[in-house]
């Protein structure tokens, strides 16, 4: 018989051999740290994060590792903390498709901290890397979508199981420790969507890897836990959701790889809303439209748009990323969807105000969660149409390794220098020969005094 | 018309007149105060502390706070973890009898910790520690069952509240910051039932004090939240309860105290199982009772008992606590339930063993959870009646001052020299009058290393 999930997934973590890893899956790994990196140091100097330092600072412990895109050091569990809130902050993150899930910024920020701390090659990081996401993903498969529509931040709930796994693979727990590791990491899942649109959503990513990694922590010195954290009867799956499929977790383990299904975001804000960009820019590009023809833009989404991103009228730039009528206007009047299309002025511009109110959207729940219908009525009484089957960045279209390099240039370029950037972009893709993984921490450190002094 | 319940609590902890908390609510935060520091003291050097210890020491901060009974000082974040732990460890502590909340660690580990590093005098001390209980306590009621029937358990997920409320207090925020405290105590408010038996369920405290005093943290640095944590329709009561009623939290607020039902555990184990601990204590002592002669100890209890201490049998002394079994067998045996007769030892001796297995228990819906009816059958055939109405310690029966006294002196007997157990009890009952609330944590240093070096 095959054992439960719990005890499946601890075992998988602890004795995979990384000789399994499809070279496929290594590439995936790579691609997911540079989107993630890029995320975390482009926020660095968000006021998101200088809260959370501003925070934490008089508390934290030795300078053990780096804060990205900063010259601040502090404990690994701090620097797990701000860098996972960091690569959230601009909803620029990865998406695991199946689910949602925003995979890299809980495992990574955990893994990344650790590996400062205690040395390890890149191969080695990789490979626990990979096996936190795997765990991370297969929960969130378990529970979704009931566990999402029952109000959690899957990315927090999920994972810190996927922060803790990680962790404890590089930590060397045996099964068992493991096994406790999961569970300490499943009474600590939490994060509500209540809390979208301010700036606790980003720390859930950064309560994830912090929690996870002193999941393992814990584990390591024989704090228990019980045995059936994901599925025993007042347990994780149980308690956080309302139906659950454990064969989700179990099937198929060390054979598929949920890394597989993960996706990159091309534009600056929740996912579901890519399709209707991508419309419009494509609709924008083909016929050079510019605001003053617009008498409407007429969109039809799937069900997910209105309810995550039914802002009509956002008053932040924060809260332009949950509004599918701001993201429409602003990729017309800019032909972009980056995170300078999110400040707080582009949300109050007038002529992106005027053209936000002229975009309708109406839910048609026939179509995927990467489609939508853009049709855009011209004042001179034409109507052009674009139906997105398949937004870029979803698995059919995903982004090339060079639009990433792109992705990761743009965010980083007001942070760091021409040279850091490359040395970083040149260290994601080298990082298996790498023998030790945590000098890529160290080279998101702003050279220039004047750069990163506030 | 009223506020709604987040904004309710914010203004009524931020606005609150110390003049307007009656005596008698003054008295009962001493006594809750007093039984607290016992309970952390006393397994201030039992192996979930030192586990917990040995994990995170290498990543603690300056030493700005005590772990109570102990030498070792870290950053009050860590603090707050380490004695919220410690202090729930023996499930020794308080119980607010309406919702089964332990309320007194999550609020004092985070409070005390950060009176030793923003000092503060003993009455701002005991009103924000009343204010943090309230909020707390009023969140549970709002929640109460159905939160706990769902699986959380009730202390973890609300007392992230209560430690926020009350450190928010103490650090004077807005009524906007301890609105956003509290949805960042929201978003974090975690732990499962299915721990319940493993060093996670007194983790659950320490998480609760140390993520509730880092949402107060967060806030003072405007860290935003949702300004509906608690009734948003993605909020706290609605994605963690299937029932709620907001009235709990909002009426008479400011003129009724969840204090006042506040009680101690005279048994050293879950609250449910002292109804039945109590009448195996009072049929020993009028007949004299011995092992030997007991052919049976038959059991009416409340449904609770059963489900949360049906353990059959109990393999170490942390599982005995959960056993109405062992802890009948060794009430006749002992004389008594302290911490000593749920040790390994106690559990695995042969004539609790054997007394255990003749303990039979039944549930009775009719009878309250402070009831229960005891039946000793004696080999010689009589059958002897205890009736218990009301359990010692509960509201009906309460502790005396002097028997919370008596309780903190055994439980730091082996940990302090008597001069220092006597100047404990005496700042507790003159907290008051204290200019500096935090000295009160550096009493329970051990004085002589031989004490305390292992």
């Amino acid at each position: 018989m095959n054992p439960e999930p719990t005890v499946a997934l601890a075992r998988f973590v602890t004795a995979a051999d990384a000789r399994g890893l499809p070279a496929r899956v290594r590439h995936e790994a790579k691609r997911a740290l540079l989107n993630w990196l890029g995320c975390a140091i482009g926020a660095a100097r968000h006021e998101t994060v200088e809260h959370a330092i501003a925070a934490f600072a008089p508390f934290a412990g030795p300078p053990q590792a780096t804060v990205l895109g900063r010259r601040e050091r502090f404990d690994i569990l701090h620097v797990a903390l701000l860098n996972g809130t960091a690569s959230h902050t601009f909803d620029f993150d990865d998406t695991h498709l199946k689910t949602i899930i925003h995979p890299t910024g809980p495992v990574a920020s955990a893994l990344l901290a650790l590996a400062e701390h205690a040395p390890v090659g890149g191969g080695d990081f990789i490979h626990a890397f990979v096996l936190g996401t795997e765990v991370e993903c297969r929960i969130g498969n378990a529970v979704y979508p009931s566990h999402y529509d029952v109000g959690w931040h899957i990315t927090g709930t999920a994972g810190v199981f996927g922060a803790a796994a990680a962790a404890g693979r590089l930590l060397g727990l045996s099964e068992r420790q493991l096994v406790w590791a999961l569970g300490i990491a499943a009474t600590q899942a939490s994060g509500l969507r209540e809390m979208f649109g301010s700036m606790c959503k980003p720390l859930h990513v950064g309560l994830a890897a912090r929690n996870g990694l002193a999941a393992a922590l814990l584990a390591r010195q024989d704090f228990t836990s019980s045995a059936e954290a994901i599925e025993g009867r007042r347990g994780f799956a149980n308690v956080l959701a309302t139906e659950r499929d454990f064969s989700r977790i179990t099937e198929g383990l060390g054979e598929t790889w949920e890394l597989d299904a993960n996706s990159y975001k091309p534009f600056a804000c929740g996912v579901v809303v890519h399709p209707a960009i991508d419309g419009c820019l494509q609709l924008r590009a083909e016929h050079r439209l510019a605001p003053p023809a617009i008498e409407a833009i007429e969109l039809r989404v799937h069900p997910l748009v209105l309810e995550l991103t039914g802002k009509k009228a956002p008053r932040t730039g924060l809260e332009g990323k949950f509004s599918v009528y701001h993201s429409c206007a602003v990729a017309i009047a800019d032909g972009a969807a980056g995170q300078p299309q999110y400040s707080d002025a582009r949300v109050a511009d007038p002529v992106v105000v005027a053209l936000r109110e002229r975009v309708v959207a109406e839910v048609d729940p026939t179509l995927s969660e990467d489609a939508a219908h853009v049709r855009i009525r011209l004042k001179e009484g034409r109507a052009l149409d674009c139906r997105v089957a398949h937004a870029l960045g979803s698995h059919e279209r995903p982004m090339s390794d060079r639009d990433l390099e792109a992705k990761f240039r743009n965010l980083t370029a007001a942070a760091l220098d021409a040279s850091a950037i490359d040395a970083i972009v040149a260290g994601c893709w080298s990082l298996e020969t790498s023998g030790d993984s945590g000098a890529l921490a160290r080279l998101t450190v702003p050279r220039r005094d004047t750069e990163e002094e506030t």
